[in-house]
């Protein structure tokens, strides 16, 4: 079992918190800013999950009994100790909405509070919205190739332990209809399905007794697995004579399912049997391995498939197992931060931010978010973080403000978005997001660059550190 | 928050387990197999883990009224929803140790329980099974090519949400010494470890001031993050002065870390430094990336490294993603039972079933694990599961019993065994397992057979199912 407490961070966090606290530094206020720096899957989106899940845990994190008493073996000072047994995190969040698309270098959410606060929730916010994030893209781009159909998380078998709970929340904010996860449906209010395993058929004598009691027994929900003696010579004629017995007793199947073989070739003389049949309503799911190619692939071959069931690549995000999300000091002590680098592209943005989205009359995104210190308003140009050569003028368009306080005094500033409410944000902002963003192959880059204020600033900070290293 | 129960499953267990239970199933005895068919990174082993954890679910598992209120809204009948606040996992547990080497093919796992009960844990198992076998894998891949180096857990930030748990204990199992991840720490009883991140040295106005009062609050366990601004020219300079006044103060300086750059160069580089300044005691530490090819790589180049820090790759088995593990009946209502398959690799083993390890007088392994129905002694021969041409004779060698009773009466049958005793059997056994299994490149290959019943048994069962269908 497995609950979120203080505890639930890296070590690190609680040995520098140590620090803070015996120079007195605790209450400093710190500013850091998450964001992560390449896009997952060589898409050219990615869609940010998981900031109601962070704020739920945030409103109530503390440090348990359990958790001070493992941390009192710990070489801590007394007195610290008694400053994490009164730990709340008091600080504010500003955030991007969830369900947003967004993008690799720009503030997704900026966190304030005191150095020690702020440090101890790092690993509890990495660790939920690089998650999430990753599992909502991967999501919606399987939703972009599926074209309406339905698609239903089978994963979570094959989840990372208990990393398939969020991943059930994740998929369905990135356009999943429904889950095989009982307890995500439970806690999450997505809708739950399932009907029947191999097991259940090899359980009985054989195929027909198999669907006719299930048929009979669920009626209004019956979707017969007929791969698992022989899809076409046993399971279909099997799952057509329950499905005309159901008929006559006033009821209708509701699909067949293909586990294995040639899906495109099976799902077109599946449907053409149905057919056959009268059964031309029960619909025709498929499973077994899918990704978002294989979707593609399916429909490019006009493979009459109504239901997609996805486990492993969906919960898993595979190939790509982690979004790279970091979170980085940018503000202390009334003064702006920076981590210098061998590699320019990973020097940090200082100062407390704000990013804009620039867009055109319709809403269309123009591929452009920029991102400033706080308070400019209207930033003329946008520079490339780290390429001289590149900017350009931004000019009289759209401008939407990305970042917003979502949280502080321990609670919510809006009430708590629903999963539904996500869900369409995001389809919204994905319609937003013109076309050539959204394709596999070398997408189009969207373009996140600085003001420049936020430039000059951060030249200035790095010449600083340069002169004293000399 | 999520804590283990009922739902936390497939909803087509459910859903099957509400037509065994109307049909008067519900109490027929079942035997389903836990087994996976492919190695994961291309290796020639796995090492087994998770089991304690799973079997701590078993013995709690129930239905919480939360999870019957949701069950209510589902289309179960209320006979059923009867059944369910009632059901606890009574059924026995069969099973290889935890930690023990294991190859494709062979049951690693039996369960014999009521079909009900047995399908309702099946997705937990999986899930639980699936995902530490192949984390703790991972982590032998990495101690192997360590060699007695110290291996730390960084992971939980880039996990897979909730999965980092786990995946810090599975670490352990598979050869970590340590994890970075504070409540794994105090649930598993491992050691934790944390100094310090970048932001600490930014929150400063320089280095040496941050590594000073590190030094002080934290004198004897103090590691100190050299690449902020220089590594070079700033960070080891200062860690050097630090050193030597903790030197005059009595104390030692732990160690260094180095983040970024080619840790090759620059650990040679920092070794040599801290050597001419006396401090050849100080650790050298290295993160950023790695997984055991670059472990591997950095040790062929004699880089002088103490200790690997080790994140994403480890705790998400990068780039596999997932064990393919799977949970097959074999029995049921007194009768053996298969699933066939287009492909023949794909047919299950029918039985309640038995491995043998075959070994020679020293205890190493012989390369050949044999599947039997349980109650054969002593198989002659073995013979591959699907290929006729390929078998071989087994003789007068030492043989272990793999599968062995762990769970019955909703209790453990031996105690609990502990992490630190399970990563010990697991090292002993690695140890048991010739070198050529264990290389990257092309490993030889482990064989799994099966006994001439077994094979007789399966192949008659395939026959009556072809019958029946023609």
């Amino acid at each position: 079992m497995i609950d979120i407490s203080g505890t639930y961070t890296d070590q690190y966090q609680l040995t520098m918190g140590q620090v803070y606290f015996s120079k007195g530094e605790a209450e400093k206020t710190a500013i850091f800013d998450y964001f992560f720096r390449k896009l997952p899957f060589e898409g050219g989106f990615a869609i940010f999950a998981g900031l109601e899940t962070l704020l739920d845990y945030l409103q109530d994190l503390k440090f348990s009994d359990k958790d001070l008493e493992f941390l009192s073996t710990q070489n801590f000072s007394k007195e610290y100790l008694d400053y994490l047994r009164s730990f709340r995190f008091r600080g504010k969040i500003f955030s991007m909405k969830e369900g947003d698309v967004v993008f690799p270098g720009a503030p997704v959410l900026r966190v304030e509070a005191n150095i020690i606060e702020a440090q101890i929730i790092e690993t509890l916010l990495l660790n939920v919205l690089n998650f999430q994030t990753l599992i909502a893209t991967k999501a919606a781009r399987m939703a972009i190739q599926a074209k309406g159909r339905m698609l239903i998380d089978f994963g979570l078998r094959r989840a990372q332990g208990f990393g398939g709970y969020h991943a059930s929340r994740a998929a369905v904010i990135g356009g999943f209809e429904a889950t095989s996860n009982t307890r995500a449906g439970r806690d999450f209010h997505i809708p739950v399905s399932g009907t029947m395993a191999h097991s259940f058929i090899q359980s009985y004598e054989n195929e027909l007794d198999a669907f006719r009691d299930f048929a009979e027994i669920h009626p209004k929900n019956a979707i017969l697995l007929v791969d698992t003696y022989d899809t076409l010579k046993s399971g279909l004629p099997n799952a057509i004579k329950v499905g005309k017995e159901m008929e006559s007793r006033g009821h209708k199947l509701k699909g067949i399912r293909l586990d294995s073989g040639d899906l495109a070739y099976l799902s077109r003389k599946s449907r053409e049997m149905l057919d056959k049949a009268g059964l031309d309503y029960v619909k025709i799911s498929v499973s077994n391995q899918l990704d978002e190619h294989l979707i593609k692939s399916l429909l490019d071959q006009e493979a009459p498939i109504d239901i997609f069931g996805v486990g492993t690549s969906l919960v898993t995000g595979k190939p790509n197992a982690a979004l790279d999300g970091v979170y980085k000091l940018s503000y202390f002590k009334n003064r702006p931060r920076i981590k210098l680098s061998e590699t320019i592209a990973k020097v940090t943005l200082p100062h407390r931010k704000q990013v804009y989205r620039l867009l055109d009359d319709s809403g269309t995104f123009l591929g452009s978010d920029v991102v400033c210190v706080e308070g400019e308003k209207n930033p003329e140009m946008m520079y490339h973080p780290y390429d001289p050569l590149k900017f350009r003028f931004v000019g009289e368009v759209e401008k939407e403000e990305l970042l917003s306080l979502v949280m502080e005094d321990q609670k919510r500033v809006h009430k708590k978005t629903s999963i539904k409410e996500i869900k369409e944000f995001s389809k919204k902002r994905l319609d937003q997001l013109p076309t050539e963003y959204k394709r596999f192959f070398n997408p189009h880059i969207y373009k996140v660059g600085i003001s420049g204020k936020l430039r000059d600033e951060r030249n200035s900070l790095i010449e600083e550190h340069k002169n004293k290293r000399s």
